[in-house]
């Protein structure tokens, strides 16, 4: 059995050559019920604009991607990114969503430990602020060959440490089948999720890499036991949105709706 | 404090441009006493010449690269990979050295608990072989990066439950930083390995990453904390040679003895 396909979300980055307008409009042509909204898009219109553009098409928004980045060199950049998390809280509620994806971030020099302590610190100033906006949290965690680059929380499991410091209404996880499906320990750690899974991203992991970053593939063309993953992910309790996160330049390239078209396609096939 | 420099040993595949005599040769002209031979090298001249090379110079081999690759599709080409494994072991014995770094391969499929099941296989199979000889199986995790196309053993923690199955002088693991470096779980990791430890590799993780596999930095121009780690093998018991593994064509498109220059002082200064 595949899942649902009214689950299906559109991660917004997966057709980033459109705007939010064309997205949103993409997805009422697909007839996808759901987006996840990226902040540089909400940036290109402003927030105004885009809440706007959410309210009338009906479509419910996923998540706000992303918070976090919080490590940083000096007390004052890292008071300067906590601020940037406020903003994204705001735009999150703003659109109607209950759930911010936070990219911890690298580390800004050798000491990992240190970046990782810092992760801890800024969501911990930032619950109260969450809550006050009817905000959660939710911790990524990233492939660990991004460890260097983009966030320093690279197994399920260190980001369900973090999140059960809080109450399943604050903090939860982001489980994306990408950044977690080599982990030997995955069954169990998205066991040990149970009740704060508040997202699953799917797309795949195809040999060879065309790009560390923008190297995602369509689901069911890679070796990622998807349906596996999202069965389990299920039996913590999570039955909402599954956004469909593809980051691909080959992607951006194509006509979007004919994206759309074999995302639903794939996910109805493979998820 | 930085390691002793007789410590170094260069593995054959930094300076890839250079065939196994003319490695040799550099060692003996930069004043290097160990080398970890691969086995393509070996090929090249066949085992009988390296042999006769590697006895006249009087370098010290410190392990033998690889064996492994134990998952796939069908029984009878598991079995052809176990009878490579067994030639790879009676080269290392042949070079003299007791170590056969196993690289144990991607899964055949998706299925990845089964491709971890055929590696835990494969090594139970080869253990008796290799105690004939003299030889301990290194049980090498490789960066999760690698799971779908090299290893789907991709953490300390799982190499060294593969190892806890049999006595310290059958099998152990090697801990490579460019591969180990990122894991929340390391120190304690290292520390459970105490008295398993059979190698330490060095290299660096600098981003961007020009390419996956051929993208290894010279240490000290990344991110890890190479001391640190190095530290805390010794802790484990392992004072033994600690080999330089940078794959990265940029050092084979370099002169190899600067090369070695180059690997010596950063060796002082960072490892």
């Amino acid at each position: 059995m595949t899942a649902d396909v009214k689950r299906l979300s559109l991660n917004q980055i997966t057709t980033d050559q459109w705007n939010l307008q064309q997205a949103v409009e993409g997805c009422l042509r697909n007839n996808i019920g759901w987006i996840a909204v990226w902040r540089h898009k909400i940036e290109e219109i402003g927030l105004k604009q885009a809440k706007k553009l959410i309210h009338d098409s009906g479509l419910q928004v996923s998540s706000i991607c992303r918070g976090g980045m919080f490590p940083a060199a000096t007390a004052k950049e890292r008071s300067l990114r906590i601020d940037d998390n406020k903003r994204a809280i705001e735009e999150a509620a703003e659109l109607g969503t209950d759930t911010l994806v936070l990219v911890c971030g690298p580390s800004a020099d050798r000491d990992i430990d240190n970046a990782r302590a810092q992760v801890a610190d800024g969501i911990d100033q930032l619950v109260p602020y969450a809550k006050e906006y009817g905000v959660k949290l939710a911790v990524e965690p990233l492939h660990p060959m991004f460890a260097a680059d983009r966030s320093v929380i690279n197994t399920l499991d260190q980001a369900t440490t973090i999140a059960e410091q809080y109450d399943p209404t604050e903090v939860g996880v982001i489980v994306d089948v990408y950044h977690v499906w080599w982990d030997p320990n995955l069954y169990p750690a998205i066991e040990r999720a149970k009740g704060r899974v508040l997202g699953f991203h799917v797309s795949d992991w195809k040999v060879p890499m065309p790009d560390m970053f923008k190297g995602r593939a369509m689901m069911g063309a890679g070796v990622i036991e998807i349906n596996r993953m999202r069965q389990a992910v299920e039996q913590t309790g999570y039955h909402g949105p599954i956004e469909v996160e593809i980051i691909n330049q080959s992607l951006w390239d194509r006509e979007g709706d004919e994206v759309l078209t074999e995302i639903k396609q794939r996910f109805m096939e493979h998820v």
